[in-house]
């Protein structure tokens, strides 16, 4: 059975579907997805099968499969590993065209669950179903209102795919990722990969035009060369970022009990995934942290940055991270110098970093980041502690309230207001200036933001990107740099040191 | 002028305290730290001097600092620098005991304002007055109830002490505390350091009773031996955590326009503060992240780490760091084995790491985390992904109430409440095991939760902490295990690798 990129399409963008041992039995994974589903907005025919109800979350139920009057497209199946033979030759005979099997017990429990692993996956080639799993968390199309997964994370819709050989450690990339305003294009926990693996959805993801960055998490890379091959062809295209599980031995006998996957020779591995333009990462939180950058900023030409602070510790640290991760920081031209002056008081620093010594003068960053980045001379900017500042405010104004008699509440209303409004303001101009200098604005936030780090701005391709810290902004840079310098100039990267 | 650490003990715990400079004009110096001060809660008689209010923030106001008619232990100016002599000598004729100088434009702005600055030393010293700055962001005493910053934080009393060069990279770090829950016992920013500087501070902090973990960053070293030679002194009873900016050609040129700090020689820096035990990071966030590790946990003993999950994929990337960053993970013996497994079904993972499966068995999590931190083979346990699903329960309960008409809201809400408690109960119960077994249990939260870093748990000296990735864990685990081995057999540390 071939699986075809417009097979995968399929899966992600079902007409209708089942879930096969729906319930609302609070904490089975049958009431999970299938509330999950039915919450989430998903606008076709959903079938929940359980010969017990007669309604589940509001929606009519079947005994079997059988039963569904109209087509089913999709199935998902969450009955104990013992039944799922039984259903399957329902599915088969009911002509279900994908399945996605939550169900574990297979080839990762021992011989017995391999033996049965195999059957499931003859039976499902010989009746042309495509199958995800067995021992899947679920997946996620958010361009298809599509979102089932035992957590009820609903990310919104954007531009990163994961593809994630663990469940959990997927899931909790998509909870994060949504809890930061990263949009993504799909996920999907490809599980035991019994006959739907990786290398699959990446030839998918290749030609799907809402993904334009690929996460991968993998313990078990299979056909090595294969992948290699594969990627090297769509990094030219998308960048591919890609956590190794089990890339030590201890990491490796964890991986054997996990998915039951085998560490690779991970020193060759290394080597081949660089030429094959794969970003790879050691940390999960990394994984997000950076396709926040390529999926929010457009890509710089060159490694010189300009940098924008509100004080000067914060500048004096993202200077020494800049330099010691191979980018330079330019003088700046007298003009600019000047042209800044006009808004700072005559001790500012005159130099790049640009010390905007604790202004609150609402103009200034925004004159000191646009002069930076029209500048020939400056590739990328980081502008740092200008938004964020709202919690400080609302903390002082907090104070005010408590001790504060004399001063009017609607002025005190007034300047909570404007702080909100700056900052969205802010973000919008960061937002401009992308897009009219096509060059990286790259914030980072003065305090840990409940808005997330990424923020939206209505009608423009970029959005507003604050990192926590000066780190994360660097290191950000430096991923979208290195790749961007191998796609245009097709070689390693100079003076950008390695991951 | 002897500046002792009774001087600086003075300083920190005053018996009253002025602003000169008080107002209530929003936005100015004045106003953020004499609002903060009253809001704050100190206890002691205050006093705003200001020639034209008679109350501010409902404290009777003084036209002169000569005019308060009792002792004043502790003055913050905050008037511009043109006017700083005349207040000067009129403290000096109060007899006031310490100065913070909040006032900016002496020695950071060239030749003129060092030599302004000099003889402000030089009258301070004449009259024994302690200066703290100028150009400073403030300090904080949560034991004396004073926050006299410009942000109003009020980090919670603890161990964790922070003098920083760096008005704003210190208030941003004491922001994140707060936020993180982590407590601290004091801080400064020491500004131009133009008498006291930050060597002074680390006498005081080392016969501090309050100070565990000393948190320290530095633009420019001064007498480098001299430094050492106390650092030495003082990481064989606390440890010492240093950011050194500057340490780049870029970082030391922002670093000069900054405080007017001059780059020292790095190289043989690093060298030399790891002869004196003290642990250098190069990112502002680990300041923090170690420090909530080193005033949380007991320290290991050794580097042998076990580990619980409650997915696959977590323990797989946390066995793959801990490997390697010099850890190694202990077989389990059988009679652990089947204790556990009484709790988990059959084809749960049976080594270390404990792979729960996604249990929801409450016991299950914490069985396994006291039979691994009871063994004699363990030192130390990480346990993954049990703290922070309180907010993924939380969104299948909103879905629920949405979608589900048939489930009482009162089981929905017995629901809620259960999974709040067992997170409590978990958290005391980890801070239990750790007082029992005098070793350190480290969590990592599944999301990334509101509740932050570190949580109290009434009664112990221990807290319980749970950091968002897990090489965050790892990392935190590393710090306290070499500086345990440094301090118990004062050597370099093998095989756990550098920092």
């Amino acid at each position: 059975m071939e699986i075809t990129p417009e097979r995968i399409r399929q899966l992600l963008f079902p007409k209708s579907l089942a879930v096969i041992g729906a319930t609302n039995y609070f904490g089975k994974w049958g009431q999970f997805i299938t509330s999950n589903i039915v919450a989430g907005g998903f606008d076709g025919p959903i079938y929940p099968i359980n010969p017990r109800a007669d309604r589940l979350f509001g929606v009519k139920c079947y005994k079997s499969i059988l039963d569904v009057p109209a087509d089913v497209d999709l199935a998902f199946v969450t009955i104990p590993v013992q039944k799922v033979m039984d259903v399957l030759l329902e599915c088969g005979q009911k002509g279900v065209n994908s399945i996605v099997m939550i169900t574990s017990g297979f080839g990762e429990t021992g011989e017995e669950g391999k033996r049965l692993q195999r059957m499931v996956v003859e039976y499902c080639s010989s009746k042309g179903i495509l199958l995800v799993g067995p021992n899947t968390m679920g997946i996620i199309s958010p361009y298809r209102g599509l979102f089932a997964t035992g957590p009820h994370t609903r990310p919104k819709k954007g531009a990163v795919a994961f593809v994630s050989q663990s469940g959990n450690l997927g899931n909790q990339l998509v909870f994060w990722a949504t809890q930061q305003g990263i949009g993504i294009s799909m996920f999907v926990g490809s599980g035991n990969e019994a006959m739907v693996n990786y290398r699959h959805f990446l030839e998918y993801l290749e030609m799907d035009p809402h993904t334009e960055i690929i996460v991968l998490y993998i313990e078990e890379l299979g056909k090595a060369r294969a992948f290699v091959e594969l990627a090297q062809r769509i990094t030219e295209k998308k960048p591919i970022l890609l956590l190794k599980g089990g890339r030590t031995a201890s990491g490796g006998k964890t991986a054997l009990t996990h998915t039951g996957a085998l560490a690779g020779e991970n020193k060759v591995l290394g080597k081949a995934m660089k030429q094959a333009g794969v970003i790879m990462v050691n940390i999960p939180t990394e994984l997000l942290e950076l396709s926040a950058a390529f999926s929010s900023v457009p890509f710089p030409k060159g490694n010189k940055v300009g940098v924008v602070t509100l004080g000067g510790g914060w500048g004096v640290v993202t200077s020494d991270l800049l330099e010691e991760m191979g980018f330079v920081l330019p003088e700046l031209p007298k003009e600019v110098v000047d042209k800044i002056g006009k808004y700072l008081p005559p001790f500012w620093s005159k130099i790049n970093p640009v010390d905007l010594v604790g202004t609150r003068d609402p103009d200034a960053p925004l004159v000191a980041v646009e002069e930076l980045v029209k500048l020939e001379e400056i590739d990328a900017v980081i502008v740092l502690g200008i938004v964020g500042r709202k919690e400080v405010v609302d903390l002082l104004l907090k104070s005010m309230r408590e001790v504060d008699p004399d001063t009017p509440p609607e002025f005190l209303k007034r300047v909570e207001d404007f702080s909100g409004e700056y900052e969205e303001h802010f973000a919008r101009k960061m937002v401009e200036f992308m897009e009219v200098y096509q060059k990286p604005i790259i914030g980072v936030s003065l305090t840990t933001s409940v808005s997330g780090m990424v923020r939206e701005v209505p009608g423009s391709k970029y959005k507003a990107l604050f990192y926590q810290s000066p780190e994360q902004a660097v290191r950000g840079l430096r991923a979208i740099l290195q790749y961007e310098m191998r796609r245009n100039h097709r070689m390693p990267l100079s003076p950008i040191s390695d991951l």
